[in-house]
C-alpha cells in the first residue's frame, strides 16, 4: 500500500509521455487518494500543534492586487508570480506567491483589531512559475505560523520550538534547523563599503555558499583584502557555539554586528536550554530567499531531501511596508517535501480500505441502504453495492467484490439459505497477520441478524479504537 | 464569541469604504480566525462523514489548460473562468471552476486505474467571475463526492443518502433536497419540437420557475397548446409522490418521459424506504446549471438561506467528453452557504482561546520555555509570554495579560515568595458559569511546584476528555 515519494503524485507531462501537448499544466500535481490522505493527516496534524500553542487559523485570498501586495514581495518573487488582468476593474492580479506578504498585508490594514501579539497560522496553496528544469512544483502546499507584534528573542525562540516540535510530532526524524542571523552578513558587507547591488549579488552568493563568486564581487567591488577575508570566512562558520566565539572576533566591535550576533547568541542559548541542541546548528552565511528578513533566520533540512522543507524567521519592518512597523516572526513548511523527507513506515498505518463491504442484487436494493446505514452507524468504513448476480452465483461475486474493495467483512443480503432480517456474513480475515494461506485469505462464513451484527461491529469498534 | 454570518468574513471593498481602490479583489474574502475556526470544522467533519462512506479524497491541480478541460465545460461557464496565458507554453491556463470536470477528466485519463467504481471525494477552491451586484463569492470552497461507474438506482440512491447524512452530521436543521430528472422536462421540449436553441433557453427559464419568460419562448418557438401546456405545467409540479402521478400523465407514454419518470420514481422510493422522505420534494422542472448532467439532479435549500448550498447529479455523458462514457453521479456543497445556513448557537462551541497562559520577567526566560512546554505536553492550548514586568507589578500585569488573551489559567515564573521550581496559579474562573461578580472574573491565587501543576493540569485534561 505504500507509496513511495517520487510516485505519490502524477507530476504534470509525465502521464503520457507519448503525447507532444502534455494534459496537466506543468509543475502542478494530482495527488491521489492515498498519498492525499497522507498529506492531509500531515496538514491537519501540523495544525492542531500550533493549534496548542495558541496560534489560530486565518484563511487568505487566492488573489491579490499586484499593486497592494507589491511592497511585501521583492522584484524577484513577483517575476515569478501568476499575474493576469481583473476582467472586472482592470487591475493586475497575482496569485499569491507567499502568504507572509499576505498576513502582513492583512494586519497593516487592522483586520485584524490592535491586541498584540497575534498568533496566527496557515494553510496555503502558493503560486511559483520555477524553471521546469528544478523539478519544483508552482503549486506549493504550505502550513505556517507567524508571532506577530512580539520582538523579545524568547518570540524567535518560540517560532523555532514550535517548528522543531511540529516536525517531531509528524514523525520526522534526523532533521535539522540551521540558524543565522540576516544582521551579521549584512553588516559585514556594508562595513566593507560594497554598493547595494554588490551587497545583493554577495548575499545571493553566501547563500549559495558559491565562495569562488562571492570572491569574485569582492574583487569587482574593490574591497579591501582584511573586510574580504572576514566576508569569505561567515559562510563557512557553521556548527555549535564555537561559531559565535569566532563571529565575535570578526565583529571589529562593530554595534551592528555585535547586536546581531547578541542576538543569535540569546536565541540559541534559549534554545539550547529548551533541549533543542541536537537539532541545532549555527550557520553564519545563513540567508532565506525573501529580502523582508531583517533579524535570526532559520531553515530546515532533511536526511533524503536535497533542498530546504521550509523556514523562517524575524521581518520587523514587512509590515510597515504596508502601515506601520510591527516586530514579528514565523515560519512556512513545504508539506509536500516534508512528506519527501518522512519515513516509508510512517506513511503505512492505514492499510484496509474499507471495512465493510453490504452487497445485495438489485431486487433487495431498499434492504441493501437500509443495511448499510445501520452497519454505518456503528462507526466503520462502509461501501454498499448492488450485484447483477443472485443465487448461487451471488456468493462467488460478493467475495471477489470484497477482495477488489480490500474489504475485511463481507455482508451479502438475500443470499440461498438466509430467512428475511438475516444476513450472511464474510470475514477476510480471521487472524490479521497470519490468516493467509496459499496467497488467498482465509474465509469464514455465518449467517447472524442484522441488529447481532451491528452489535458485534459496535464492540469491534469500541475494542479497537479507531477514530478516522 | 459569536461572529453572525454576515460578518464571519471581511469581504473586499468593504473594509475601507472610503478608498477609491479596494484592497483586495472583488469577490475575494480573508476568512478571520473565528470563523475560519468554524469552516475548517465543517470541511473536516465532511470530509470524514464521506470517508466513512468509503470515498476517498483527491487532491486537485488548481489550473487546467484551457483546450484539455474545455470539453467538461458549457460555454457560459468558461465565459467565467479566470483565464491567462501560461508563460512557459504560451497555451491559455484556467482556474477550475468547476472541482467535476476535472474529476472526469482525471478519469479518463487513466489515473485512477480502471477499478470501478470509484468513490472518490474532495476539498476544493473553485474560481468564477460572478456578477458583483449578487453578492456571491468568486473563491468558492466546495466539498463534494463522486461516485463513478455505477448507473444503477442504488447509486443515485446512495449519493443522495450521503448528502442528507452530511447536512444532518454538521448539525443543519430544516434542509430540503429538491429532485427531479433532466430528462423529463428535456423530454417534454424535444416533443414539442423546439429548436436546440429554443430548448436551451426554455431550461433556463425553467429553472427560474420564470412562467411568463417560458410562455413567451414556447409562442416564438411556435410550440402546439397540448405540448405548451404540458411544458408550463411542468415547472410547477412540486411535491411528493402525487407529483409522479401527475407526470405520468404528460408523458403521452413516449418512451424518454416514462424512463426518467421511471427512475425518478425509483430513486424517490428508495430513499423514502430509507428514511430521508422528510427532508425531499419532487420538482419536475428541476435543473441544474451545468449542461452534463443528464439524469436524476438535486438542489439543496435551507431556511435562511437565499440560495441552494449545493446539489449534484447523474452525468452519465461527462467522462466520454474525454475519453469513454463512464455513468457518474455525484454532489457537491459551497461550504461558506453551509455556514450560513448553520444555527448560530451550533457555531459557538468553542468559548476559551487560551487554557494557560504562561508569563515570566525577561529575566527568567528560559524557565519560560521550559515550562510552557511541559504544560503543553498536558494537551492544553498554552501560550508563553514575556512580561517586561518584576517584583510587585507583575502580578497585575500577568492578571491584565491573562483576562486579554482569555485564559482559564496564568502561571507566573518568579513572582515574589515563589521558590526556585514553584510558580504562582492564577485561576480565573472558580466556577465556570457562576464565577462572575461585578463584571470581573473570580481569581484564586496559590503557589505549587511545576510538577504537580502539571499532573493537575494532565488530570483535569482527562477528566474534560476534551479533543482538539
Amino acid at each position: 500500500m505504500a507509496s513511495a515519494p517520487p510516485t505519490h503524485s502524477v507530476p504534470s507531462g509525465q502521464i503520457h509521455p507519448l503525447r507532444e501537448r502534455s494534459l496537466v499544466p506543468v509543475g502542478m500535481a494530482t495527488i491521489l487518494p492515498e498519498a492525499a490522505r497522507h498529506v492531509r493527516r500531515l496538514e491537519s496534524q501540523l495544525l492542531a500543534h500550533v493549534n496548542r500553542w495558541g496560534y489560530d487559523e486565518i484563511i487568505l485570498p487566492t488573489f491579490e492586487y499586484l499593486d497592494v501586495l507589491a511592497p511585501g514581495l521583492e522584484p524577484e518573487l513577483i517575476e515569478k508570480c501568476y499575474q493576469f488582468a481583473d476582467r472586472t476593474t482592470g487591475r493586475i492580479l497575482l496569485l499569491r506567491p507567499d502568504a507572509t506578504a499576505q498576513i502582513a498585508r492583512t494586519v497593516a490594514m487592522g483586520m485584524m483589531g490592535s491586541r498584540l501579539p497575534l498568533r496566527l497560522s496557515y494553510r496555503a496553496t502558493v503560486f511559483r512559475y520555477e524553471p521546469e528544469h528544478a523539478g519544483r512544483d508552482r503549486e506549493i502546499f504550505q502550513v505556517g505560523a507567524e508571532l506577530i507584534g512580539a520582538d523579545d528573542p524568547t518570540a524567535d525562540c518560540e517560532i523555532i520550538s514550535l517548528l522543531t516540535e511540529c516536525l517531531q510530532r509528524v514523525g520526522l526524524h534526523s532533521f535539522k534547523i540551521s540558524l543565522g542571523h540576516v544582521g551579521f552578513f549584512k553588516g559585514l558587507l556594508v562595513r566593507a563599503g560594497l554598493s547595494l547591488e554588490g551587497q545583493k549579488r554577495a548575499e545571493q552568493a553566501a547563500a549559495r555558499k558559491d565562495l569562488p563568486r562571492l570572491e569574485e564581487i569582492l574583487l569587482q567591488e574593490r574591497v579591501t583584502k582584511t573586510f574580504a577575508r572576514a566576508i569569505l570566512e561567515a559562510p563557512e562558520l557553521c556548527g555549535q557555539a564555537e561559531v559565535l566565539a569566532r563571529g565575535r572576533e570578526l565583529t571589529g566591535n562593530e554595534k551592528p554586528l555585535v547586536q546581531a550576533l547578541d542576538r543569535l547568541t540569546k536565541v540559541y542559548q534559549l534554545l539550547c536550554s529548551a533541549g533543542y541542541r541536537d537539532s541545532l546548528f549555527l550557520d553564519l552565511g545563513e540567508f532565506r530567499g525573501f529580502d523582508y528578513y531583517d533579524g535570526v533566520v532559520f531553515d530546515v533540512f532533511a536526511d533524503g531531501v536535497g533542498v530546504e522543507l521550509g523556514g523562517g524567521g524575524r521581518y520587523d519592518h514587512l509590515i510597515g511596508r504596508f502601515g506601520r512597523n510591527i516586530p514579528s516572526t514565523g515560519f512556512a513548511l513545504n508539506v509536500d517535501r516534508l512528506f519527501q523527507g518522512l519515513d516509508l513506515s510512517e506513511k503505512t498505518s492505514e492499510v484496509a480500505r474499507v471495512d465493510v463491504l453490504v452487497v445485495a442484487p438489485r431486487a433487495a436494493a431498499k434492504q441493501l441502504v437500509s443495511v448499510a446505514g445501520q452497519v454505518r452507524q456503528s462507526g466503520h468504513r462502509v461501501v454498499q453495492q448492488i450485484l447483477s448476480r443472485s443465487g448461487n452465483s451471488l456468493l462467488a461475486a460478493a467475495s471477489e467484490a470484497g477482495l477488489r474493495a480490500q474489504a475485511d467483512t463481507i455482508i451479502i443480503i438475500d443470499a440461498d439459505g438466509t430467512e428475511r432480517d438475516q444476513v450472511l456474513v464474510l470475514r477476510q480475515r480471521t487472524q490479521p497477520t497470519t490468516g493467509r494461506s496459499n496467497g488467498r485469505p482465509r474465509v469464514s462464513k455465518k449467517t447472524m441478524s442484522v441488529t447481532d451484527f451491528v452489535l458485534q461491529m459496535r464492540r469491534t469498534r469500541a475494542g479497537r479504537g479507531r477514530a478516522r
